[in-house]
């Protein structure tokens, strides 16, 4: 993508918010400061705002690149930008790293008032539920009533998802992609694995890990490595990686011996270098947690009843986390509703990552849509 | 399954080969022990011997019971006894453990000739090949040159395709069940983590750990819980835990939330508590390395020319980790040499372990293909 489409420069902004915030748990934060950038400008009716919302390993750094780091392109830069399907010529961007994250935003590693340490695993639990109320005071914050469109996916779909129901007047369009109305027993399955490789490494501590000077690397590392599994499709992973050896030879030992395995060792490693494992433990459990039709005895027809955005879904065809069957589940629930609804499958080799990925096909769905929103 | 179709009481036996088993990897070992279990008796021409060969974590003990442990009934009981489908009063079965097991048979976890001590990491790592090449001297040692079947699931699969491969004089049916030809990148991804998992924990001591007096819990205790993920299916996985709750609310901490959480936790703790560290890790690079097409520039079928046995290839419609495309390439390399095949694609709900149940379409099956081996 040349620079001409970049939304070049950016800086991150911090906002305070001193009114205490009760959480889903019953816990209660005194206040909190979300770190966040924005993109674009924000016309005279405030009216053309899009909220972009992250997954389980993202931040606030949507688009374009620090001033004294340019290799830091935000995650999804591809989307967002002049003349991007997210154009920044129309639409007021904003990203915003979520409470409880490890970009900035109050989280884990942020010193608890009450103790003058680091929160470590003092810092509740927090749910996709409480991310959106701590996205709303922001939108106060910014001077945005109703957003013109919230957008997500996977994790970041939900947060869409669930601005519908927790703030129907606040959205028009609600853009849930490769995401699920609620985890599967194998989704939270894999999760379990990736929260016990975590609690269970010596250097957690029981979360206060910064207290003891040492960082779970070992448990993080594992954490990203199943996660990553998950992120790819089958057929990716065979076309990237297939059973290509390294050294040409079987080592008869446990170093590398296929590409894939240098591949996995070399992503968890990264993650374990700078992601928060409170953090991640607690991202997974959001996941776990969230679930609209909970309190309607399962009907999630019911539990969308209240939504009154229009919605544009879409999946893709070999995401195997998060499988096109779960967004349908969420389109039949809107149509019973006979809420708007535009439902794409798109077909595209890279699992659930796809939806970072500028597919053609993709990446035209989503600018005739955004083109269509009105500001 | 009533006690009168058991084989009943059952002891296993060890046979000592002293000759040297040059490996694959070039090691040498210069002897090693076999701990094996027969049920039903060797006809006089020694033409009803079937070879049963055990997956990842299965051991000699396939059918019956212990008399001093009667609740110890061999994994794959409900297939072998009086009148059930591998029928013992027809065919002598042979359960083995493998080479570098840790029920018995020389391992990591016997004592090394040269040190005195256990052999630990010393052990070197066997292959898919090594395993048959061993099994041959047992059947040399009970006066069996030819089997009537090998058959195996998974990686006992893997084993039956083997023989066929390495001695195809020396059987005349090979049944491989839930098998693939050679491992995906995706499950040598899957592999990988359980390695790291085990490598990583800091009671692993390079493998030295019997050295040490602990055992790596955590990392066998991790590689069960994500390998047993691979072994259910999503839909099972749904029908039986679902998102059932353990304590009937969200507990906003890690403790068990979900039953799904409940049950993986209690799988990797009871397979922690006796599985072998150093032999699960073989184990599945013993998985990972086996590609019987790998001398051939990747053509399956130029590889199976050799084999001269009958096959009986079966598969199951959930089973993801092999699935049944995976069984289909071996049929179709196997058709490709005009070899006698019969495939089953079998509708079974229950994922990779369904080769492990008495579906009765399954069973029907196998009773039906075994009744027609002549003895």
């Amino acid at each position: 993508m040349s620079s001409e489409h970049s939304v070049g420069v950016v800086a991150p902004q911090r906002a305070q918010f001193n009114e205490p915030l009760r959480l889903q748990s019953g816990a209660e934060l005194p206040g909190f400061e979300l770190v966040f950038e924005t993109y674009g400008t924000l016309n005279a009716d405030h009216t053309n705002a899009v909220l972009v919302c992250h997954a389980l390993s993202g931040s606030h750094h949507v688009a374009g690149h620090y001033a004294d780091d340019p290799e830091n392109v935000g995650w999804w830069d591809n989307l967002v930008g002049p003349d991007k399907p997210l154009d920044t010529r129309k639409f007021f961007v904003v990203g915003v790293n979520n409470l409880g994250g490890c970009y900035g935003s109050t989280g884990p590693l942020s010193i608890n008032p009450e103790s003058g340490k680091r929160y470590g695993a003092d810092f509740p639990l927090v749910t996709v539920e409480d991310w959106v109320a701590a996205q709303a005071r922001l939108a106060d914050h910014l001077g945005v009533h109703t957003w013109a469109a919230v957008i997500g996916g996977s994790l970041g779909g939900m947060q869409a998802l669930e601005w519908s129901l927790q703030f129907p007047d606040r959205i028009r369009h609600a853009m849930v992609i490769a995401s699920a109305p609620k985890l599967s027993a194998q989704n939270i399955a894999f999760n379990e694995v990736a929260r016990q490789a975590i609690l269970s490494d010596p250097d957690f501590h029981g979360g206060y890990y910064a207290d003891h000077g040492v960082v779970p690397t070992r448990g993080l590392r594992l954490a990203r490595m199943v996660g990553h599994i998950t992120y790819l499709s089958d057929t990716q992973m065979a076309e990237k990686f297939g059973r290509q050896l390294r050294h040409g030879e079987h080592k008869f030992s446990y170093d590398v011996d296929f590409e894939i395995e240098s591949y996995l060792r070399y992503q968890g490693n990264k993650f374990a270098g700078f992601f928060d494992a409170n953090t991640y433990l607690m991202m997974t459990k959001a996941l776990d947690y969230f679930d609209p039709a909970y309190d309607y005895e399962g009907n999630l027809a019911a539990a969308l009843a209240r939504a009154k955005a229009s919605f544009f879904v879409a999946s893709f065809s070999t995401d195997w986390r998060f499988a096109p069957a779960r967004s349908r589940e969420i389109v039949f629930a809107l149509l019973h509703n006979r809420r708007r609804v535009v439902y794409a499958e798109i077909d595209c080799g890279a699992g659930h990552d796809s939806f970072l990925l500028d597919d053609p096909h993709y990446h035209a769905l989503l600018r005739a849509y955004l083109e269509n929103i009105a500001v």
